[in-house]
Order: C-alpha cells, then sequence, then structure tokens
C-alpha cells in the first residue's frame, strides 16, 4: 500500500480545465504535490498547465496511481487501460455504483473483478479521494487541504472529511493520511488499519464508520494495531431496530449495535460519541499515553472543582502529593490558597505564582498529567503561561475569548491540548485511562482449546435436520451434552411407562416438561410440572398431555422430558446471537429480573477466550451477588467460564445455530447445570 | 430590587484613577451607563473625568446604588456613610470576609447587621459585580462588558463570570443581567431568581452554584420561577464524601449531591452538566419552548445517522410526515434521497434543494423543530441558507470552518442556534423536551394532609429521650404507629411470660429480635430467630438472650421484640436522610440486591405530595416488578404511596430524626407492613 501513499507518479483520469469540475479541482489539490502529475481527457492537450493525453497508455512514464473521476459508465474502460499500463493503485472517486442500486452494484463487481485481474488496488468507488500531507498530496476534490500533523483519519462520510478538514483549521488539528473509504469495493478499514500501524507518521488513528465490511477482520486487525497506537471510532447508526425480531432473550438484547460495542471493546478500539469527542480524544492522545494521576491546578476555585467533580464520574485519580511537594508549595503561596489537590493559586495569582506552582507539580512523581486551569483575570498573562506550560505534562483549560487568542496558537504549535470547558478537558482527558488500560493487556492468548465429543454431534443434528423446526428445545440436549455442558440428569419419554424408568433412574423428585417443537411458551399451556414425587407421576405425565392438547391441539408432541428437579443455586443466563456482520455474540447475565427488567448482561464476540469469559462474568452489576453478599459463600465462577467457552465453542463450530438461550442454568457453590434450554436453528442450513 | 438594576444615580466609592485598580476599571465600566455616576475617594478631586467627592455624603443628590471598592476594614464605615445618605441598595465588591477566615466571618455579620439597620440590600461582598445591560451598567470590573440579550447569569464564581464575558463574545451569546453573587450575605440565587421571574428583558436565567444559603427557599422559589421561564443550573462539587459517615442504607446512598439533584428535579430546573451545555441549553431555549416532534435534514448521510442516533438515546421522537409532505417531497427531490425522516437531500443539494424541503417540512404539523445539517459541498451556499432558515424554527449544524463564519453571523442575529456537532446540536434539542414536560406539571400541590395521633407521641419521645441512644430500634415502633405506618402485630417481651402473652396475642408463627440500643447487626449476634412457633418459643427466648451475652456481654438489652412472622410479599425500602441543606431527604427502593448492589432507588425532598410520591415510586427501575412481571399481580401501590407521604410528614415534624430506615417493608396485593425500623436521632436535640 507504500505505492498508494507514496507515488512518485499520479494521473487524473477525467482532468478538466473547466471551473468547479471535479477533475478541475483534484488536478488543482495536486499543485502541492511532491511527485509528477499527469492529466487524461482526450477532451483537452493541456490542464491547467499540465500536459493532458487522450489515454493514460500515452503517458510516457511509469504511473504509479490513477485517480478516476470520469462517469461510471466509462470507469471500467479507464481501470482496463490502467491495468495495461501496469499501474499499481486506482482512486475511483466516480459516483454511481452500488449507492445508485442493482444496475450500480453489478458494475461495482465487475469494476472489483477487473481491479483483481490487474493487480490493481482500489480505493472507493463512490469517495472523495486520499491525502498524505507526507509528500503534499491532496488527491481529493476538498477544497480544503489540512495542515500537516500526526493523525491519520478513515471516513466513510466524504462529507464528513469535508467538515472536518475545514473545522480542523481554527481546532489546530494536523493530519498524515486521510482516506475517503467511498463504497469499500475493495480496500477497507482495516486495510488501511494495517498499513496504518507501521506508518511512521501516524501517532493515533480515527475512524468514522456507518458499517464494517468484514467484523471478524476488523476485530482481528484492529487488536493489533490498537496495541501499537491508539484507534478511536465513530461508529453511526446504533438504532435497535433490527434486535425486535428475536425469538430468544438473548436474541431481543443483543443488537447490531451492541455487537459494534462489543467488537470495538474486545479489540482494544476507543469508541467516540461524537465528532467533537472523536477530536478532543485526538488530541489528548497525540501527547499523551500513559494514565497517571491528574494534578489540577487552577487559579479559580470553581471550574477546579468542577473539574474534579469530572475525576470522580469518570474514574480519574487525583494525585496526593509528596510530603515535599505540599512543604514547597506552602513556602510560597498565600495562606488561602488550597495547596492539596485542587491547587487553587486564587483570583490574583500572576505568571510566576502559576509557573513556580507547575514547576514544582512536574517534579511530584506521584503526578501524571497536570490540568492549569486559567480564567482571565487581570494579573492573568496567557500568552506567558503558554510559554511556560510547553515541555510539561499539562493539559489546559484556558477559559476566555480573546485574550487567549494568542495563547492558543502557542499551544497549538506545540501540540498541548486546549479546552475552554473544565468537564469538557477531562472527558478528554479520561481517554488516556481508557486507552492505556486496553494496550496493557497481554497478548492475543490463544483460544481455549474445548474437549468436544464430535462423533455424538452428528447424530444429533442428523436429527434435527430431519425435525425440520427452527426453534428447538429438548432435543438438542444431546448437543450441549457434546460439548460438555452439564445438565440434570434426563430422558425424553414417549410413554408414561419410559416416564417411570427415567424418573427411577435419575431420582425424585423430577421436572416434567412437554417437548414440542410448535409450544413455546410451554407454562402458559400447562405443559409443565415441577417437583414431581414418585406417586404424582403418573398422574403429571397425563395432565401435560391433555392440557397441552386441549389447549394447542395441533400441537405435535414429541414427548416429555424427564428431569431430576434442581433446587437451590442461583440462576443465570448465558445466550449466543448470530450477528451478521461480527458472527456469534456471546451474552451472560443472571436471570429473570436481572435480564428481563434490569437488561444486566455483557457480551463478547466469539470465540472467547476464558480471560475474557472471566471478564464478562465481572461487568454485570450483579457481579456481587455471584461473589456472595453478606457472608454468603461464591458461586463456582470457574465453572461459569468454562460453560461461556463451551457455548463459545458451539457456536463457532455451528453456524446453523441462529440463538441459543441457556435460560435458566443454575450456579452453585459447587458447579453449574443448565435447566432449560432452546436454541434457533437456521432451517435451511440444517 | 429594581432600584439596584435600574438606579439613576450611581457611586463608586474607592474609585481610583490608578491605572489597574479595581476602582479604576468600575468607573470606565460604568462609562455607557444611561444614568449619572459619581466617584467618591478623599485622595482625588476627579477620576477619569468624573467630580470625585471625599464623602458619599458630600454628593450633591441622592445615590440609587453605591458600588464599594475600598478594603475590608473601610467597608462598614463607607457602609454607615451610604446608610445615612438613604441609599437603597449597595454592591460589595471588596474581599476580605467570610472567605478569608473567622476575623473575616465576623467582619460579614456586623455588614449585614449594619446593612440591615439601615434598609440598604446588599450584594456580595467578595464579588465581581452586577451588570445590567438594558441601561448600559456594567458595575463589574470586567474588562469585557457582554453584549445585550435575554439571558440572566447568576454566579457563585466570578472568575467564571470573566471567562464567560469573553467567551460569549465569540459564540453570540448576548445578557439581560448578569450577577456576581460573591459571599451571598444578604441578597442570594433566590432573591435574583424571584426578580428574574418578573423581568422583562430576561427570558432565560442561567444559575452556576457551588452551595445554596437555603435550599427549602431555593425549591420555594424555583418552583414558581421554573414555570414562568426556564432556569437552568450548573452545580459544582459533586463529591460523595459527605455520604460516607452515615449509619443506615438510606443515609449511605443520599449523598449531598443527591439531595441537589432531587431538589433541581422537584422544583423543575433544569441541570446541565458542564458550562458548555449550560450555554448550548440556553441557546435552545431562548428560541423554543415546546417540545414536538424532530424533522432532521441533511445534505450528508452520516451526520443525519448520527443525529438521528441521538434522538433515539435522549427520546426524542422523530416526526412522521404526513402524507401530503411525502408527496411534495418525492415529487422534486432526486430518486436517490431518502424522503422519510431524517431527509437526506444528498451531497449534490444547492440551495433551491434545501430551502424547498425546509418550505415544505414547516408546512406539516407533525413538524416541532428541524434540524438542518449541511456539510460544506461545492454546492452549498452557506450565507443563503442562513438568510432560508430565518423565521422557521430551525436548529442548524453547518459543518465547518471558515465557510460557514458570514452564516454563523446571520443565524447568531435571528437567535438561531448553530452546532458544529450534529450529537451536540441534539444534545442541546433534548432540553426542550425536559423543560418543557417540568413546566407543563400542574400547579403546586397542596401538603397532602396525614392523620397523626399527636397525644400518642409525646411519650414514645419522652421515653427516646430517657434512652439516650443514637440509634433506635424497636422502640421507636410506636412513633411509627402514631403516624399511621402499618406493622405487624407485636410486643416487647422482658421476661419469656411476657413474650408467651405477645405470641399467644399475636399468633403463631412469631419472629423474635433482641431490643439493644448497642446491637447494630442483630443477626450477627445470634439476637434474631425467625418462623418460631409455639413450641420453640421458650427455647428461641433463651437462647437470643444467652447468644447476645456471650458475644456482646457489655451490650444492653432493653428486652425481646416479639412479632407476627409475615410471609411473602416483596421487599421495599423506604428511608429518610436529614440533608444539611434541604431537609428531609426521602427515599425508595426494592429491598435487598436493588439497593445494596444495584443502587436502584429515588429521592425526594419533603414535605412530598401524594403525586411526588407516585412518581418517585415510577422512577425506579424495579418499578415493573411492582407492577407484576409474568401475569403476577400487581402489589399495591396505593399503599405505598400512603407510607412515603405519612414517613415525610413523620421526616418534617421532628427535626430531631436524622436519618430514618423501614427496611424491608413487604408489600402485598393489598396493603404493606414495616417489618423492620431503624432510626438515627440527633441525641443532642431529643
Amino acid at each position: 500500500m507504500d505505492t498508494l501513499f507514496y507515488p512518485k507518479v499520479v494521473a487524473v483520469i477525467g482532468a478538466s480545465p473547466q471551473e468547479g469540475k471535479v477533475g478541475n479541482t483534484i488536478v488543482k489539490n495536486l499543485k502541492e504535490f511532491k511527485g509528477t502529475v499527469y492529466a487524461v481527457n482526450p477532451k483537452y492537450k493541456e490542464v491547467l498547465g499540465l500536459p493532458c493525453y487522450p489515454s493514460i497508455l500515452d503517458i510516457p512514464e511509469d504511473v504509479d496511481v490513477t485517480i478516476i473521476v470520469v462517469p461510471a459508465k466509462l470507469v471500467l474502460g479507464a481501470l482496463e487501460e490502467c491495468g495495461k499500463k501496469g499501474v499499481k493503485s486506482a482512486i475511483v472517486i466516480s459516483a454511481g455504483f452500488k449507492e445508485a442500486g442493482i444496475e450500480g452494484a453489478k458494475l461495482e463487481k465487475a469494476l472489483v473483478r477487473l481491479a483483481e485481474k490487474h493487480g490493481i488496488q482500489l480505493v472507493g468507488p463512490n469517495c472523495l479521494g486520499i491525502i498524505n500531507t507526507d509528500i503534499g498530496m491532496n488527491a481529493t476534490f476538498s477544497k480544503v487541504a489540512p495542515s500537516k500533523g500526526r493523525v491519520a483519519f478513515l471516513s466513510q462520510s466524504g462529507a464528513l472529511i469535508l467538515a472536518v478538514l475545514e473545522w480542523s483549521k481554527q481546532s489546530g488539528i494536523g493530519f498524515s493520511k486521510v482516506v475517503s473509504l467511498g463504497n469499500k469495493a475493495m480496500l477497507d478499514e482495516s486495510d488501511f488499519l494495517e498499513y496504518l500501524a507501521h506508518d511512521d507518521s501516524t501517532d493515533v488513528i480515527l475512524l468514522y464508520i456507518e458499517g464494517l465490511s468484514d467484523g471478524q477482520k476488523f476485530i482481528k486487525v484492529a487488536k493489533k494495531v490498537a496495541k501499537k497506537k491508539p484507534v478511536i471510532v465513530l461508529k453511526a447508526g446504533k438504532s435497535q431496530s433490527g434486535a425486535k425480531a428475536a425469538s430468544s432473550h438473548t436474541g431481543s438484547l443483543a443488537g447490531s449495535y451492541e455487537a459494534y460495542r462489543t467488537a470495538f471493546r474486545q479489540s482494544g478500539v476507543v469508541e467516540a460519541t461524537s465528532v467533537e469527542e472523536l477530536f478532543d480524544f485526538a488530541r489528548v492522545l497525540l501527547k499523551y499515553r500513559k494514565a497517571g494521576n491528574l494534578a489540577i491546578v487552577t487559579n479559580s476555585g470553581g471550574p477546579g472543582v468542577m473539574a474534579a467533580d469530572t475525576c470522580d464520574q469518570f474514574g480519574i485519580p487525583l494525585a496526593s502529593f509528596d510530603f515535599e511537594t505540599i512543604r514547597k508549595l506552602k513556602e510560597f503561596l498565600p495562606a488561602e490558597s488550597n495547596i492539596y489537590n485542587p491547587v487553587d493559586i486564587l483570583g490574583d495569582a500572576d505568571i510566576s505564582r502559576f509557573s513556580r506552582t507547575l514547576d514544582i507539580l512536574s517534579e511530584d512523581d506521584n503526578v501524571g498529567i497536570i490540568l492549569a486551569i486559567l480564567t482571565p483575570t487581570a494579573q492573568m498573562d496567557f500568552v506567558k503561561a503558554a510559554e511556560c506550560v510547553k515541555g510539561k505534562d499539562v493539559v489546559c483549560c484556558f477559559m476566555g475569548g480573546e485574550s487567549i487568542k494568542e495563547a492558543e496558537k502557542i499551544l497549538m504549535k506545540s501540540n498541548i491540548p486546549n479546552f475552554f470547558d473544565p468537564v469538557r478537558a477531562v472527558k478528554a482527558i479520561s481517554v488516556v485511562k481508557k486507552y492505556s488500560e486496553m494496550s496493557i493487556r497481554e497478548d492475543v492468548e490463544e483460544e481455549t482449546v474445548v474437549d468436544v465429543d464430535y462423533a455424538k454431534i452428528e447424530d444429533v443434528l442428523d436429527k434435527l435436520k430431519k425435525m425440520g423446526s427452527r426453534i428447538v428445545g429438548a432435543e438438542g440436549l444431546p448437543l450441549l451434552d457434546a460439548y460438555g455442558i452439564k445438565m440434570p440428569p434426563y430422558g425424553i419419554a414417549r410413554t408414561f411407562k419410559e416416564a417411570k424408568e427415567i424418573a427411577d433412574r435419575v431420582g425424585y423428585p423430577v421436572v416434567l416438561k412437554v417437548v414440542s417443537p410448535d409450544v413455546v411458551h410451554k407454562s402458559d399451556v400447562g405443559g409443565v410440572k415441577l417437583n414431581v414425587g414418585e406417586n404424582e407421576l403418573e398422574k403429571a405425565f397425563f395432565e401435560i398431555l391433555s392440557n397441552v392438547e386441549s389447549r394447542m391441539p395441533k400441537a405435535r408432541i414429541n414427548g416429555i422430558l424427564v428431569q431430576k428437579m434442581v433446587e437451590g443455586g442461583k440462576e443465570l443466563i448465558v445466550g449466543m446471537k448470530r450477528d451478521p456482520q461480527f458472527g456469534p455474540l456471546i451474552m451472560f447475565g443472571m436471570g429473570g429480573v436481572y435480564v428481563e427488567v434490569l437488561k444486566d448482561v455483557s457480551f463478547r464476540i466469539a470465540p472467547i477466550t476464558r480471560k475474557e469469559a472471566s471478564e464478562m462474568i465481572k461487568e454485570v452489576k450483579a457481579y456481587r451477588i455471584l461473589r456472595g453478599l453478606r457472608g454468603e459463600k461464591p458461586v463456582d465462577i470457574d465453572a461459569i467460564v468454562d460453560l461461556l467457552v463451551r457455548v463459545s465453542k458451539l457456536s463457532v463450530d455451528h453456524p446453523e445455530l441462529l440463538e441459543v438461550d441457556l435460560n435458566p442454568v443454575k450456579v452453585f457453590e459447587d458447579g453449574n447445570v443448565v435447566v432449560d434450554f432452546r436454541m434457533v436453528l437456521d432451517v435451511k442450513e440444517v
């Protein structure tokens, strides 16, 4: 991809001398490019002083990158010529592809095939282009070129790039590379992430996406990249509408945005919630990578308190100063100053008081970043203040308008982030903690190995295939068994005699449940009997049959599940929903109201390791209940971890499983068992 | 207070010709004042061209307001002269009062007494001054004067005013009145709120506070004011440290910030969480008071989706358009446009497409506010776009830098809010819904009447007084009884014979609990026996005695509580903590893990009405459980409402109660009972 970003020779196919045309703007934008630019257009001999050729084949030297801006129907022809010319990369600006309907989608497929045939890397189509400030290459039709800097920005929205480039001029953010992803027919966000991980000009990668081309590829790549440098993502499209049609608890809670959030988290990508936050985070991460305790110094009490409040809210620890620091501060600060954190140097503080305080705090090893909050008092000289924060680990909060303009420029030059609002400043600083926690995680573990009795599986799947039912209950239990997932001893009885045999074997009391692909809510039709003793067995068995027959006469009855009754324990839910983008999304939570009312659940995308499973369990609020409240003994967390990795393995092995609900699972001080179970099969696949 | 804000004659006591002195800046700032200004200072004959008098008594006409900037020790003398002169209001800028220690606090008390003696209204001391743009009066030492506008800003931090005034210049916010509250020795935020409610120049009131002078006064005043115009508050100091020392569940959850939040909510005041949000909310509320369904129009898909996501998050409904609207949009928008909400007019949209879309949406009665998102495409003319949103109910999100500068000025002039970030724009818009929901609430109800058996109370309080114990258990039950709070039949037994008599009377099974002011965790020392039948009574009685005697030999035992055992029902917690600022803070939640682990509780400040009690119950997440899950019958919500207003009454009547914990309360389909109870008494007061 180096050729794409660092070409020596580029050609604009569709270059135009006509003001306002995209093919004109791009040629203009390439004026600063430190390489050779050729124009291609059969209509002209010259475009903006450049020689213009009828075809790329006529260009007298090798071309590395072409920028194609001709109408959609001419793009294939142009690319064919690029192939002949041996061009390595093509940026297709032209619209009229997948985004424009069925015909466009066909054209896009043809385009990809052609590019593959010629070994050409394709950016777009339907994009704004790319920028590499390292070599002055603005291969976009944005009128504004960004300043040089160390932020790379990948965006699925070209319009957002236009907006951001303009706005970055006044907020002092500079870019290394900018990529408009367009339709991502070939190169997608993961490909660019992978490249940027090794790009020496880039320190922070920003990503705006509406969807991902390949979720699992993204996780794999982002996990590696995020360990090298921060990746911050803004995701648009968080609606939960996709979740509405689900047939299980897991399904209804595992919306597509949940899957995205889980993927970001799991791969160490920091999520921003707005455009402003995306760049706030970038400004701070450009400068600071390590979280430390924060010191606040302020010439105004109120804003200092607001900052401290926000630290509290975001879990940013305030530094406790060394005795020596406190002694030194006491020595010269007025008696009314607060010398603890936040350090209030008072409204009449001048630059020397500010500067000296800063020096002292910088020398204290307990202090990580210093947040310097200054309001525009008569005594404060912001330009001098900006000069004296240079070279120190400071984030500024210079609260003013006109009077801080000059100071702001100095701060921008030194890449020192400055915010007007102390709350916003601390929120931005919070990203350092978030990023450093994620990036210090150990290297990606190997997938946890699970023992599976694969011999058993064939048989079960065969049976399920024959059933042809979308929703599967007890008939699927042998599948769980094959994956070493524990359940109470059971059997499925077709006659009372069988039921008696099973019950005698598993031991009383037992639970009876109707087994039917047509009965979704078994209790509602009287299809369940709990705590059945030996003497009640016959009555219970026939009651279930008659209940179901009278209330759902058309339901197919595959038998009655006879299961040993399990008492006590805490109820959990473990589930899976197959996300179209990321694959199996594993869910964990405590059962009953915790799931239904409080929606207190956690997610991971399979395959998960034991470590990830363990994190999932700790993430739910109800975790404290599992650890044991008021002297209660904790439940067997290891057993839950084991269950989660087994469900993960099951889900990865069988793409035909769309949803799995183990609900409830009962967990004890020692071990756990799955008490009830349901899964949704892709009937076309089975 | 009209004299303070609209004086004809003002005098600056401590005026100075010396550049940089506060007494100089203030005289300069009063240049634009449409009234007469006098300087007072024995050292000078003239200050900045004004006649300067040795004392205010020498001024040849009546003075309405004096601004005092002399050193603290001279302030009393100056105020005495103001009194003699018949001055109505004094703004004391001078510092060196309560904020400066004990001596200063004494001086401040003397100042207040003197002001009261002379009937002078006092602003400050230790403040920046006040501003009234209506009459060009900038009676502060801020170098920057605000533009005229319809926002009033009250701030406990003078430095924040300095910062905000500078910054408002570039963000286009104008002010009607600005008040630096200072030490609030006399006039406080509530007094100013009350005045501003009737101020025709003010549409929105902003308030920055660190603490309130009088919490109950604030609630009373703010309730009335917020019904007339929006009051938006930013509160600094949210730390929960105060809550740590509490001795009950309620106490530990009811921190002082919880009390503030509750007070704001209860009085209809909108809370902002940052300085930026304070002004974002103001900008939107200046223009819009009614929530309606939002229509989004955008020339870029991504930002439109981000806005829709944020609507979803904040519960802002997106408008469903009339058939007619859709027909009209279809008629002229390109086929690829999205004509439903968000309306995507595509990247090549020019001003006529934008303007026509806006016209059509404005005519649709389903549409409240329109959010217009525009990115800087080659086709978009922002100045024209700004012109065509005028007069329509639009919030703008013009996403650009240099290219939107001119347009921004036009929008500012028409008070049309504009944001760069679509997420921030929608968050700002969300305040309209919040405010309108609060302001349409019916007028403040009368306090709900509760029947109390006051005759019984004297006796109980006498006994508790004699006990002299801070923590009171069963001994306090008669107090609950007097307030009509229901509990299972019980008695306190000193002998087994008494226990037997009580148990026979209340019926078996019973619960036995040790009654001791020294035993806080009764179960931990074996001081509780549940489900005790007639035959086990004797054994259980003596076991408790011996358990407690062996484990806590020094504990005083006041008897054994014999209580009828209550089975079933759902567990609630109802509590009260007396907040030093606001008085009794009533708490409600479901018991057990809902309180301990999930902290799912709601608060109101007493006295509460039945309506407020009912709101409290609905606010907790677990409310769905009370309404009945999966076909279960709902519990008796009315009985809980009744209990809450009784606890409110109890708390208001008895300031000596610091904390009350009814935990658990059991609620049934019909009625509820308090099963266990503890209260904390202010032993000095009893």
